[in-house]
């Protein structure tokens, strides 16, 4: 595609802020520390977890950058960025996260997370689908080993793409600024309520096709197993692809295992449900799950969140804080409940799996006192 | 209303299965054998669970009932039956199930469940509806003594009734058959995916209104509280209403202690989750959740359960069954996984409430062997 290209090295890649945590230098892999999570409800730009599978992509002229929309379609058509700002454009605060977010925790934390989206649009754009057409795929332009050097891409159902209801958007902005590199520039797709592995960056083709993309990232990554399924045994076709995530939470003000003074401490952190479902209820612990006090719950200054009201940003995540006296060594828990009842479980060994995915067992964080070294 | 009236005692009763395990005689609470449910994928009328608050109403003639339309809509109406049988015919197979479902066993197991709807039609009736309708109410005739003896009445967000992938449904029809009086003849809501508090029988209006229905069952009952709330400190303002129900399993081909001869054994049961989301996995285990086999999954006879495909029916449960091997006195447990990646709870304590609704803790049957009395 003229406009956009995969440079084949690492040599253009984009300025990152010093304070992230890098897990992987080439494809850049990292994520704030957990404490930038909850100083904001919606997550800076430079702070935003960064999930890339090869060189950044880059922009060599915008005006000859345009997304091919093919497959079983009427007339199929280059969308360049000016026919893009022409579409209507729609805003929504939504979360995306990591499928293998808290993973770390599955084999011995680790955080990635975020909030905050300004938008384009999608509905509009898929007009005329043939019959047969039943998913939409989204392909970069970017090269990644998993594809043997070929583009990231996934697809989602066109009942999806195509609801209005379900929000799924082509983004050129975040927070109100233009899409930055390493967040897909010039454009992405945001699939709210969703695993973030859906959302492609870099975006250079929709195709409409009649299965489920066939590429890596959809036939043989994020899909959840058993805890008896090994690499030994595991049969990939077993399984569907993950879409919608389940109930989470975790506490973000203290590190996982920290010394404090005794006496009151502020407890906050972030619960997220998937699928558009808010966040009923979060429960603290400081004995290790014995006894619970209920949390406060916000996401926007001056308005009181309520699960189910329209006030609410039904794709973003819920901020909560509790106070609570710790007088001795302990550990502090969280767990959330969503609209639909829905809990997170007790312990992660039965919810592990081989790929590490959705670890959304209780968080706890160990508490020392006594020997503070603050 | 001309048609149809609720009686002030239970001397009309309709006649009712024998075999029905009877928790409450006035009003009439009554469900089946766990056995039953596992039985058919669609459960048989008569051993559909029976959840009833007063008298059941009576019709005297079916010509002269109708459902009153009224509140924020531009044209009141009476809407009779013969205008209802007009409206387009849909059928979905959905799975009703009492909010309290194994509420026994928060306390010590009672099973109320159900599956199988054929039906009328909602959204065409809502037209034409003033700015400031956010809910919709629907009241029924009977008279119960939580509401002081007025009627059953309970309500639901107006975009959730009007959204056709909702399939909210006026049913006059249950598996094929006209309702039966205790199933709410001749005219029932039908929310799928939601408790069944929701869909209100013997219909006798239909309300738009602003704000959430006042009634007793919306804004007094089936509210989920976390554990440390009890009677004394109970304050109902601070919940929503119970829509959406969570993911669930359980057992119903052993009872909760039986003695088997040690071999194989068939365990089967049922698997559900709320809001439509399909049933991705069912784990059972034979050493009380040490280790897990998965079970096969099924819907209809001879088409594969694919969780997110349209072949499935997604409002309904879903039969599972796998074989084991028992070698001696243990405990037997299943647990699900919906396609959000929801799983349920391993114990019922963090997951109590005074209420006792939606006790969706893993399910276990503890199995003797060496003692057969079989």
């Amino acid at each position: 595609m003229p406009g956009l290209r995969a440079p084949s090295d690492y040599s253009q890649e984009p300025p990152r802020h010093p304070a992230l945590l890098v897990n992987s230098k080439e494809p850049f892999n990292a994520e704030p520390h957990r404490s930038a999570l909850v100083s904001s409800y919606v997550t800076p730009v430079e702070f935003f977890y960064k999930r890339n599978h090869g060189p950044v992509p880059v922009v060599d002229d915008i005006d000859k950058y345009s997304v091919s929309i093919r497959g079983l379609i009427e007339h199929p058509k280059e969308l360049y960025m000016k026919d893009i700002l022409k579409l209507p454009k729609y805003a929504i605060a939504a979360t995306l996260q990591c499928a293998g977010n808290r993973r770390t925790a599955m084999s011995k934390t680790r955080k990635v997370r975020g909030v905050g989206w300004d938008i384009g649009a999608i509905g509009n754009v898929l007009k005329q689908i043939n019959s047969g057409g039943r998913h939409v795929e989204f392909v970069s332009i970017d090269r990644c080993k998993e594809e043997n050097g070929g583009p990231y891409k996934s697809s989602i159902p066109l009942s999806q793409a195509t609801n209005p209801e379900a929000d799924v958007l082509l983004a050129y902005e975040m927070n109100g600024e233009t899409l930055n590199r390493d967040h897909g520039y010039p454009l992405r797709v945001i699939v709210p309520g969703v695993i973030g592995a859906r959302s492609v960056k870099w975006l250079d083709s929709i195709n409409i096709i009649a299965e489920e993309c066939q590429g890596f990232f959809t036939k043989k990554d994020y899909k959840m197993f058993p805890p008896s399924v090994n690499w030994d045994n595991i049969d990939w076709s077993t399984r569907r692809p993950q879409m919608d995530f389940p109930v989470q939470s975790a506490i973000c003000s203290l590190d996982d295992v920290i010394n404090v003074k005794p006496g009151k401490i502020n407890i906050k952190g972030y619960a997220v449900s998937g699928g558009g479902r808010g966040i009923e209820r979060v429960d603290v612990s400081i004995d290790g799950g014995k006894t619970w006090v209920e949390a406060s719950k916000s996401q926007k200054a001056g308005i009181p969140y309520i699960s189910d009201d329209e006030s609410s940003d039904k794709w973003a995540w819920v901020l909560f804080e509790a106070e609570a006296d710790v007088p001795e060594t302990t550990e502090i828990v969280a767990k959330a409940v969503d609209i639909a009842g829905n809990v997170q479980p007790e312990n992660v060994e039965v919810i592990w799996n081989l790929r590490g995915i959705l670890n959304t067992s209780w968080h706890r964080v160990n508490v020392q006192t006594g020997h503070s070294n603050l």
